[in-house]
């Protein structure tokens, strides 16, 4: 039998690695106030950092994803959530980059975070996990960097919430990173972004399962409200168009059968969605990062553009023409901001029918488009190096 | 003390009426197979009907509507749904007209639906109650009308759920009706309209109160579905501009204050919502009237068009620039087939800010369509009786 084809686009197998990043003697300091002494943080890295440290380009996940961007986990044949992205050739190259993808802290696939046990008490932290903000995710997100040992990132690179820190990052610590890519996110949450969170957040809470985030000493959880909260969430990452294209009105089975069972095959893609979800996610986790979103609104704080004004590091943001939980006005937003401070920003907005989720997508015009922008932050390098 | 001045645009005081519509010599078959040999049906009815019984318009209300339209019940300060649109001097001109409103087959303000006592049993129907069909609501509707003595109503007028029924009864029974006004309907749920209230349903029914459907004998209520399931759909009853407006990002109290409490304002609304909705509504009723919805597929049918071809009322349709629950091109459908059915059919998108739920606002430009086409109704009226 001939040996399996390596796939040439892929990173191959890959393994998550562990730091512990905070310590009672360098505890993390947040940005509402309180502290955590232990902090660990699961990341993974593909390709090779260079000897000068300097094709560095970091990843920030979404609201549910997670440390493995790309490649395979030993035994398991689901690759990453960014390997059409990341991988040699591909857009973020790792034959030129050294990528790193941690888990965000609050997260639940491996770093602290609310369903960790608080060394102080030996208990769960549930709802005793201090509040977050996106300025912590960057505190985090460059001690892992320094641990590292790299000065400056060639590149940060986010979509949705991976978006949101991305700029927060470029405002607070602008000279950190010589290029940020911000995909269908924004800079303030609306009215009605911050609705369907809260609905989400109430379905996880009133479950009975819950039990005040304290689910996990009680041997329940709320997986009745988890599931809930993704299959609405679910219906918002997604476009009207797509999911006519997919499901329009056509039956599971053999014909429509009217009842209150899965009938139509949308409402069977759900269930599935869900399922698949609570395996992979946690309920305090989908709490604390979604409301880190609510709250998010840097181009309030007095003097926000003060810093990247200074540095100017290159930008491009795109949003996708049928990304209706974040429209091209959240995006062109935070552009004109940045503009404004004479910030170098590149604006796309992507034909996509695949609504908000199109981040996630190989769509060419979106790859071409990031490909270009780090070939393009790649030669400045050189040019710096000569 | 002076006598409170009566508002000469109300309707005034108002009591529902009842009557049993069906009984076992005389039962319901309903289109979907089964039967109900007992209904009820509560009604409230406005102005006078002519001596000639011709100057009738039957209102069919939404998912969460009742029979209460216009006016004050005894001990209420709070008018009907449509106070706005129905009343003297109003588009539906009470002192033309004599309007009609039940509360839905399936409902739960006092006609026959799934919280009433099956009389074969002495339960509560719960589950047991039959799956309903459009049809079955035009049929309750017509026996209505019969039994109030009308062999052709002037006009059917409904929003969202009521314009499906208008349609429904149009297509069926196009003689019954010389005028229907079909207002921000769909002849088709998408996938997407089907996911929502798929999510609605299935947060109801995964509350462990619900027990099944049978949470009357039970003692409980699930109420945390229900709530879940109203604020989820009050979001897409709105647009995120009008969200914006009302709220954007707004505190509830003095400042924003980062937990996981109600915070932002739009957070205090949509908990309100949810309240006053579990005191006026009924879990298994949403079920099964948002379920009728998902599968009405009208032109579907073979010849769906043949009667109403035949008969061809006058047909008037609406839609809100800013209902993305069922936008512009649910009406624009239904419009083509009646269209090239070569019914006479006069359609108006109308500017709103207010999404789905501006079919229930007072908009000028709305109420002047209404009442143009209804008094044009009444011109017509009267050429035939001459």
């Amino acid at each position: 039998m001939p040996a399996p084809v390596p796939d040439p686009t892929s990173v191959g197998l890959v393994a998550p690695q562990n730091v512990r990043l905070f310590t009672p003697d360098h505890p993390l300091t947040l940005a509402r106030g309180g502290r955590l002494d232990h902090v660990e943080v699961v990341y993974e890295t593909y390709g090779r950092l260079t000897p000068e440290k300097d094709n560095a380009v970091f990843i920030c996940h979404a609201l549910t994803g997670d440390a493995h961007a790309a490649g395979f986990r030993e035994g398991s044949d689901k690759p990453g959530w960014w390997d059409n992205l990341i991988g040699p050739g591909k857009p973020v190259d790792t034959t030129k980059f050294f990528v790193i993808c941690p888990n965000l802290l609050g997260g639940c696939q491996g770093t602290t975070g609310p369903g960790s046990v608080n060394p102080a008490t030996g208990a769960v932290y549930g709802l005793d996990f201090p509040i977050l903000d996106m300025a912590d995710f960057v505190t985090v997100h460059r001690a892992l960097t320094a641990h590292l040992g790299i000065d400056r990132l060639l590149a940060v690179v986010g979509g949705s919430l991976g978006g949101m820190q991305v700029l927060e990052w470029a405002l607070r610590f602008p000279a950190d990173l010589a290029n940020a890519v911000i995909v269908a996110a924004s800079s303030r949450l609306t009215a009605e972004n911050i609705a369907f969170s809260a609905v989400a957040r109430e379905a996880i809470m009133r479950d009975p399962g819950f039990r005040g985030g304290h689910y996990a000493e009680a041997g329940t959880s709320p997986d009745m409200g988890l599931s809930i909260a993704r299959m609405m969430a679910h219906i918002t990452y997604l476009s009207g168009e797509a999911l006519s294209a997919k499901f329009g009105r056509e039956p599971q089975f053999d014909g429509l059968a009217p009842g209150f069972g899965v009938d139509f095959a949308v409402e069977s893609y759900l269930h599935h969605q869900a399922e698949v979800f609570l395996d992979r996610f946690d309920a305090l986790s989908y709490l604390y990062l979604s409301r880190v979103m609510d709250y998010f609104d840097p181009f309030a704080r007095p003097g926000a553009t003060a810093a990247i004004a200074e540095v100017r590091p290159n930008v491009l943001a795109c949003s996708f023409t049928t990304d209706w939980r974040f429209d091209a006005t959240h995006s062109l937003r935070l552009v004109a901001r940045l503009h404004g401070a004479g910030v170098p920003v590149t604006y796309r907005s992507i034909p996509s029918s695949q609504g908000h989720d199109s981040f996630l997508m190989p769509i060419p015009r979106y790859h071409d488009t990031i490909r270009a922008f780090l070939d393009r932050g790649l030669a400045v390098r050189e040019g710096e190096r000569r």
